[in-house]
C-alpha cells in the first residue's frame, strides 16, 4: 500500500464536479421557500429621513419587506462584524456606502422580489463623505463612524489600539531598533509611495445563504461560507441564542478567496428567515458581490535606508488601508500585513504604522494574502530600484538582506523552518539568472523580474476534529474545513488515511456542520493542512491507539508490537498475526455495529505583539515563503505587457499531495495576475462605475502568460502535519512585483500603482523616465 | 438548580409539535423529486410468468419503471432482512403473500405514478399457499422459502436452530428440569390453546422514505425508521459499498410502535434513486402500511402442573409464530418471546418450543413487546384459570409462584433488582384487591383481573454517543435514539445535564443522522435510556473530567475538589472560586472558540443461550416488571365490554421524568387496549379483508378505559443510568389477560382468543359456560 502522503491524488470530489452533481449551496430550493431581494442605498453617506415600503409591501407576490427598524424586533443590538460590531444587518439612521442593504423584499419568485424594489422610496439626507484612505484619516475629515464597539474578535486576535473620534480604527504600530539614527547612519534613503486599488474576489458563485427557521430544532443557515463555526458563534451572540440552538453548513463552495469570510449574508438571512417564518435564499448577482466586500486599496510609504555595499540598515512603513464603511476583518488585515511589510529581510531597525481606515466605499476584507500582496508590491518595488540605483543585481541584494532562519522577523519572532535562502536558489535557478536575457528590439522589450515574499500563518487559532470508525471498520472525518476548491477534502483524508494506514479514497470527509464538525476557524490564511492537519492526526492517533488496545489481547501480543496496515491491525513480524479493524470492531461491540471515536484539536501558541513596539515570540505559527519570478514582453507604442514566463516557487514543508499543491500555487498566481494586470474597481464619488464581470476585467485565457510554471520547495516544519505548512497564499503575494520588476527590467521606467494597465505603463514610458525608448 | 433526574419536564418539542413546525420525513420535498408508488402483488403466492411495464414506462408523466429485474443491475444480491436474508427489493421469480412489491413506477407528480400502475400487467402461476402458522409447520405444507440464508443479526443475536425444507426457520427451545416427571408429580395439569391475531402498528405517519443518489457525497436516506445505524449498515451489504458512503438519518417520528424497526421502504428507495440518479420519495397509505409489517398472530399451547396447594411444578409451552412472507425480526420475537412465556414465575420444570413459521401474509415483526404480549396473554388467562379451579385468589396464586430475586427466570438467568414483590403489592393496593368488588345485576356484570408481566430488555446491543460543549459552553448530545414519539430526546438531554450540572432546556439533542450521530441499536425493545443513556453518561464524564482539569490550574484547587454546578465548575466549600464553562474554553481553545469533545458506549454483556435448553448465565440487561389491574363491565345481552379503570403499574427503576414515564406507559396500555378489545387482521384467502382505519377498528376517544392509571414503581437496577430501567413496553405486555380475567371474574367464562370483540363474548357467554347469566 503506497503512502498517503505524497500521493499526487486527484480531488476526491472531480468525477462529482465535472458531472454536475457535487452540491452548492447556490443549487439549494426548500418547499415554501422564499428569495430576498436587497434595496441597496444609492448614495455614499446620508441620513436616512425615510424608508417607505408601502408600496412594496402590496406589491404582486411579495410576502414581506423587511426593514432595519423590523430587524430590532428580533434583534435589538443588530451590529456585527468579527473585529468591530460596526455593520448593521440593514442600514438604520444612516448609510455609509452606496449599495448598503437598507431592505429587502421577501417572494416566492425572485422576480417579484426583484420587482418590487422600484417600488421602495428612500428620502436621503446626504453627508459629507470621503473615499481616499489617507484624505480620510486626516483630522477633520468626515466621520463615518461616531463610535467603535470591538467585536469578538477584537480583543483576542488584534492587539492595536483603535481610536474613536477618527475614521482610524485600529492603528498598529512596529518598531524595532531606531530607524532615525540609522537612516542618519545610511549612505542613501530611498522613499517612495505606492498605492494598490481595491479589487473583487468575484468567486463564479456569488455569496448565497439560505436559512431555514427550526421550529423544535436550530435555526439553520446553509451558506457559502468559508468560516461556518465563526457564522455560528456571531448569529447566537447576534440573537442572545446559545450556540446549540443556531447550525450553519456548508457545502463545496465555488470559490472563496477570503470573500466569503466570517459574516456576509447570513444575519440578515437569519433576521428574515425569522421575521417571514418560511425558509429564506438570498444570491447574490455578480454586481452586487462586487459592493459587498473588496480588498483593500492601499497607500504605502516606504523609506527605506542603505549601507554602500547594500545592506538594508532601516525601512519605514506607513500604510493606509482603505477599509471602507466597514471594519470586517480589516483590523487583521492592517495587523497581519503590517508586521511582514519590512519584507522576508533580515533588518535592525524598523518603523512600521499601518492604519486601518473607514471611508464610504464598500467594505474591505480579506482577500488571498490578508494585506501582504499590497505591502509585497511596495517593498519588492522599492528593493529593484535601490539594486539598480545601488547597481547590483536584485537577486544579489536580496540575498545579501535575506531574512535567514534563527534571525528575527520584524515583529521580534525568530524565523524557523523556513526556506527563504531555498526558495530564492531554486528561483535563481528557474529563471537561469545566472544568463543574460535578449532584451528585444524595436517596440518589443523584453524585460525579467523576481520578487520574495514572507507571510505569517494565522495565529492564534483552533481547530478541533472527529474522526471515526463505523462497525464495517470505515473511516469518516469530521472536520469544519471549508473546500472553497483548494481540495481540502483530499488533503484532509490523505492525512487521515496516513494516520489510519488506509487509502485517501477509502475515509469520508463530512462536509462543514456546525450540528456535525466540531470548531475550526475556517478555510482562511492557509491554515487548514496546518491546523487541521494537525488535528485529524491528533483524533486518528486517539482511534489508533483504540484499535491497537483492542487487537493486543486478540492477537496475543504486547501493543508496543503492533501496528496499523491496509485496514488491520498487525503484529510486527508476525506474517500471520493480524486483525481486520472490522473484527475488532465486532470483538468489541457486536458484528457490524459500534463507533470508535477519536477527538484532536490544534491551537497554535502565541505571544501576543506589545501594543507599543508590535513586538513578539511567537507571532505565526508557521511562515509562508515564496519567490516568484517574471518574464514579460512589453510593447512600446501601446504599453500592453505580456507575461511569458510566470515562476512560482514555494516552501510547502512537505507536499501531502503534490498535484493539488501545484495547482494551487498556479491558481493563487493567476488570481494575482489579474490583480497586477487589469483588475481595478473604480469609483467615482463613491459610486463603483465598472461593476460585474463585463465592466471589471479579470483575465481570459487569452490574457494568461504563456508558461505558467510551479516549483515546490520542501523545508519540513516541525510542528507540521507530515512536516507541511500551509501554502494557499504563498503562490499569490509577490506575483505583482515581480512582474512589475520584469517591465522596469524591460523598460527602465518603474510604475508605482497597480494593476499594470498599457495606459498606466505607456504613460509611465511617456514620462521619460529610465532609459530612451528607442536603441 | 433542581436536580434533573426526576423532573417532570414537558416534551422539549412540545410547542414546536402543537404549533405544527417539527420536521417529519413525510413533509420533506427536494428538487426534483420522484415520488415512486408501489405496484404490488394480487395474490399471495405464485410464479412471475411476467411482468410487463411497458405501457406503463410511456405513460403521461411517468420518468421510470423499475421492476425486480432492473435492481439487479446495481445489486446482484437483493435480498434482506436483519436475522435472514429473504426479502427481495423487489419480487424475483415469485411472489409470496398478497401486497408484495412486484414493481414501482416514478414520476414527477404522484398521481400520474399511481394512475400508471393500472397499465402494469403481471402474469402469475398460482402455487398452493398456507396461511395458518399451525398448519404451516407441518410437514408436506406448501413451502414459502426453498432456502435460507442468515442475515446480519442471525449469527450474534439469536441462538437458534434453522430448519431448512420447513416453513419452521427457527426452533427455539427451552429445557430446564424435567417437565414429564414434574407433570406426573402434580395434583392438576391444565392445558390450553391461545391465539392471538396479527394486527397493525397504524403510525399515524405511515412508513416514509426519501433517498438522494449523492453525487460526491454519500447516498442519503431520510427516512422514518427506528433503527438508522441498522439501515446503513444493510444498504452498505447491499450495494457493496463501506457505510461510511452512505448517510441515513431521521426526523421525528409520527409514531413507530415497532412497525417501523430494521429495514422497511429504504432497500426500496436507494435502488430507485440510484437508477433514476434524482431524489425519490416512498411514502406509504395506511392500506399499504398494512401489508408491509404486522404483530405476529401466534397460537399457543401452554399445559401447566400444579401441586395442590397451588404451586406451579411444571410449564410447558408451545409456540407458532406467524411470521408471514419473509422473515424480519421475527426470529428474535420467537426467541425473546419464548423465553418469557412462562411468565414472571419460579417454576423448576419448563419446557418451551417456539416456532418462526412462514406463510403467505404479509410479514410479521416486533411491534411493542417483542411476542410478550401474546405469550402473557397465554400465562396470564390460563393462571386465572387455575386459580379460580383450586378455588384460590388469582392474585394469592400468582404471589405464591411469583419470581422473585435471585432466584432463576426460566433461560436460567437469576433476577436482579426487579420489582414483581413491589408491582404485584402496588397493584393489589390500587385495585383496593381487598375488598370485595360489585358484581353488577342484570345485564351489566362487572369484574376485575389482575395480569403480571416480565420481558427481558434487548441484549446484546450497543449504543455509542459523543457529547460536545461549544465554545460558549453550549452543550450538544449526538445520539442515535430515534424521537417516536416517546420523548426520547427529553430524557437524554435529563441524563446529559445531569452528568454536566446543566439545565436540560439547555441542551440540545441532535436528531439520528449516522453523518453525525454514532453508532446505536436503535428505538426498539425499551432499550433507549438504559443503553444510550449509560453512553452518554459516559460521554458527560469525559467532558466533565476534562473540564475539571482545565479549571483545576486555573482555580489554583486540586481537581478532586471540584465539581460542576449550572455551567462552572466550582470549587467545594470555597463559594467565589468557579470558572463558567465558556472562560474554561477560552483558556483551552481561545474565546469562543474551540470544541470539547466527550464519548461514551456500552454494550450489553450477554451470554449465548445454549442452543439446545435456551440457558443462559446472562440473557439480559435488565428485567422490565409490570402489573395490570383492571375492571369492566359487561353488556350480557350485547358482549360488548367496557373497561372502567385500567391500572398500569410498572417498576421503572427511576423514573427520570415521571411525567414522560407515566404517559408512556398509559400509551403503551392504549396501544395494547386496542389489540385486546377490538383490532385484529382479517384475511380471507391470504387477502387483507379490513385494511385501512375505515375498517381495521382502533379505539376512538368514546372506546377508551374510564379511567387510565399509572403506578409507578422505583426498585433501582444496579446499572443503570441513575437507576433507570426501559419501560417502553412494560406499560403493554399484561393489559390484554388483565382485562380478560375481569371478563371471566364478570361472567365465569373465559375467552382464549383474541380481541374481545362483543362477538366473541356474546359467543362464550352462550356456550354457557361458567355460573348462569340470569340471576
Amino acid at each position: 500500500m503506497p503512502r498517503q502522503a505524497g500521493r499526487s491524488l486527484r480531488r476526491l470530489e472531480s468525477h462529482a464536479k465535472v458531472t454536475g452533481t457535487v452540491e452548492y449551496v447556490h443549487n439549494l430550493e426548500l418547499p415554501g421557500m422564499l428569495h430576498g431581494k436587497i434595496f441597496r442605498s444609492t448614495v455614499p453617506h446620508a441620513r436616512l429621513a425615510r424608508v417607505d415600503v408601502a408600496a412594496a409591501r402590496t406589491a404582486p407576490g411579495v410576502e414581506q419587506v423587511i426593514t432595519g427598524q423590523d430587524v430590532l424586533s428580533i434583534i435589538p443590538d443588530p451590529y456585527y462584524g468579527p473585529a468591530f460590531h460596526d455593520q448593521p444587518i440593514l442600514a438604520l439612521e444612516k448609510v455609509r456606502f452606496a449599495g448598503e442593504p437598507v431592505a429587502i423584499v421577501l417572494a416566492a419568485d425572485p422576480y417579484a422580489a426583484q420587482a418590487a424594489l422600484d417600488l421602495i422610496e428612500v428620502e436621503y439626507e446626504e453627508l459629507p463623505a470621503v473615499y481616499n484612505e489617507v484624505e480620510a484619516a486626516l483630522k477633520g475629515a468626515p466621520l463615518v463612524h461616531d463610535k467603535l464597539r470591538p467585536g469578538s474578535m477584537f480583543a483576542d486576535l488584534i492587539h492595536v489600539r483603535p481610536r474613536s473620534g477618527s475614521n482610524v480604527h485600529v492603528d498598529y504600530r512596529v518598531r524595532r531598533g531606531d530607524v532615525e539614527e540609522a537612516f542618519r547612519a545610511s549612505e542613501r534613503v530611498f522613499e517612495d509611495t505606492f498605492h494598490t486599488p481595491a479589487v473583487a474576489a468575484a468567486p463564479l458563485e456569488p455569496i448565497v445563504t439560505v436559512a431555514e427557521p427550526g421550529g423544535s430544532g436550530p435555526l439553520t443557515i446553509h451558506s457559502a461560507t468559508q468560516n461556518p463555526s465563526f457564522v455560528r458563534g456571531e448569529l447566537a451572540r447576534l440573537l442572545g441564542w446559545p450556540e446549540n440552538r443556531v447550525r450553519v453548513r456548508t457545502a463545496f463552495l465555488g470559490g472563496g478567496f477570503g470573500g466569503k469570510q466570517y459574516i456576509k449574508l447570513e444575519a440578515l438571512a437569519a433576521a428574515s428567515t425569522l421575521l417571514a417564518q418560511r425558509p429564506v435564499k438570498i444570491s447574490l448577482t455578480m454586481d452586487e458581490q462586487f459592493v459587498t466586500i473588496t480588498r483593500h486599496a492601499s497607500t504605502i510609504r516606504m523609506k527605506t535606508g542603505v549601507s554602500a555595499d547594500g545592506r538594508i540598515l532601516a525601512r519605514e512603513c506607513e500604510i493606509w488601508w482603505n477599509g471602507g464603511a466597514y471594519a470586517d476583518i480589516g483590523p487583521r488585515v492592517t495587523q497581519k500585513a503590517g508586521f511582514t511589510s519590512a519584507g522576508p529581510y533580515d533588518i535592525e531597525n524598523v518603523s512600521i504604522d499601518s492604519y486601518a481606515v473607514y471611508t464610504n466605499l464598500p467594505p474591505a476584507g480579506a482577500l488571498r494574502g490578508f494585506g501582504v500582496p499590497q505591502v509585497n508590491w511596495a517593498h519588492e518595488t522599492q528593493g529593484d530600484r535601490i539594486a539598480r540605483e545601488l547597481g547590483m543585481d536584485p537577486l544579489e541584494f536580496r540575498l545579501k538582506n535575506l531574512l535567514r532562519n534563527g534571525r528575527p522577523q520584524a515583529s521580534g519572532t525568530i524565523l524557523q523552518d523556513s526556506g527563504t535562502e531555498e526558495v530564492t536558489k531554486e528561483v535563481a535557478s528557474a529563471m537561469r539568472w545566472a544568463e543574460p536575457l535578449d532584451c528585444g528590439t524595436g517596440t518589443t522589450r523584453r524585460g525579467r523580474g523576481v520578487a520574495l515574499a514572507i507571510k505569517a500563518g494565522v495565529t492564534p487559532t483552533t481547530s478541533v476534529a472527529i474522526v471515526t470508525l463505523a462497525g464495517d471498520g470505515s473511516c469518516t472525518v469530521y472536520a469544519g474545513t471549508v473546500d472553497v476548491g483548494q481540495g481540502s477534502q483530499t488533503v484532509l483524508a490523505q492525512i487521515a488515511a496516513e494516520g489510519l494506514a488506509l487509502r485517501a479514497e477509502e475515509v469520508r470527509v463530512i462536509h462543514p456542520d456546525t450540528d456535525a464538525t466540531p470548531y475550526d476557524m475556517g478555510s482562511v490564511g492557509s491554515r487548514s493542512t496546518f491546523h487541521m492537519g494537525l488535528a485529524i492526526q491528533g483524533a486518528t492517533e486517539q482511534v489508533s491507539r483504540q484499535l491497537i488496545e483492542m487487537a493486543a489481547p486478540v492477537l496475543g501480543a504486547d501493543a508496543a508490537d503492533l501496528e496499523l496496515y491496509d485496514g488491520s491491525v498487525v503484529a510486527r513480524g508476525r506474517g500471520d498475526a493480524e486483525i481486520s479493524f472490522r473484527e475488532l470492531m465486532a470483538t468489541r461491540f457486536g458484528k457490524n455495529t459500534g463507533t470508535l471515536v477519536g477527538s484532536g484539536s490544534f491551537t497554535a501558541s502565541y505571544d501576543t505583539p506589545d501594543p507599543d513596539t508590535g513586538q513578539s515570540d511567537d507571532v505565526a505559527v508557521f511562515w509562508m515563503i515564496g519567490a516568484v519570478g517574471a518574464e514579460v514582453t512589453v510593447d512600446t507604442e501601446t504599453g500592453k505587457v505580456m507575461v511569458q514566463r510566470l515562476v512560482n516557487v514555494a516552501d510547502v514543508g512537505k507536499a501531502i499531495n503534490p498535484l493539488l499543491v501545484s495547482t494551487q500555487l498556479s491558481g493563487g498566481a493567476l488570481l494575482q495576475f489579474g490583480y497586477a494586470m487589469s483588475e481595478e474597481m473604480r469609483f467615482e464619488e463613491g459610486q463603483l462605475v465598472n461593476s460585474g464581470l463585463a465592466q471589471y476585467k479579470i483575465p481570459t485565457m487569452l490574457d494568461m502568460p504563456k508558461s505558467v510554471e510551479v516549483v515546490l520547495v520542501e523545508v519540513p516544519h516541525r510542528n507540521g502535519p507530515l512536516g507541511a505548512k500551509g501554502m494557499g497564499e504563498t503562490g499569490t503575494l509577490a506575483v505583482s512585483a515581480a512582474i512589475g520588476n520584469a517591465v522596469f527590467d524591460a523598460l527602465g521606467v518603474q510604475v508605482k500603482e497597480l494593476p499594470l494597465t498599457p495606459e498606466r505603463v505607456l504613460r509611465a514610458i511617456r514620462a521619460g523616465a529610465g532609459r530612451p525608448l528607442e536603441d
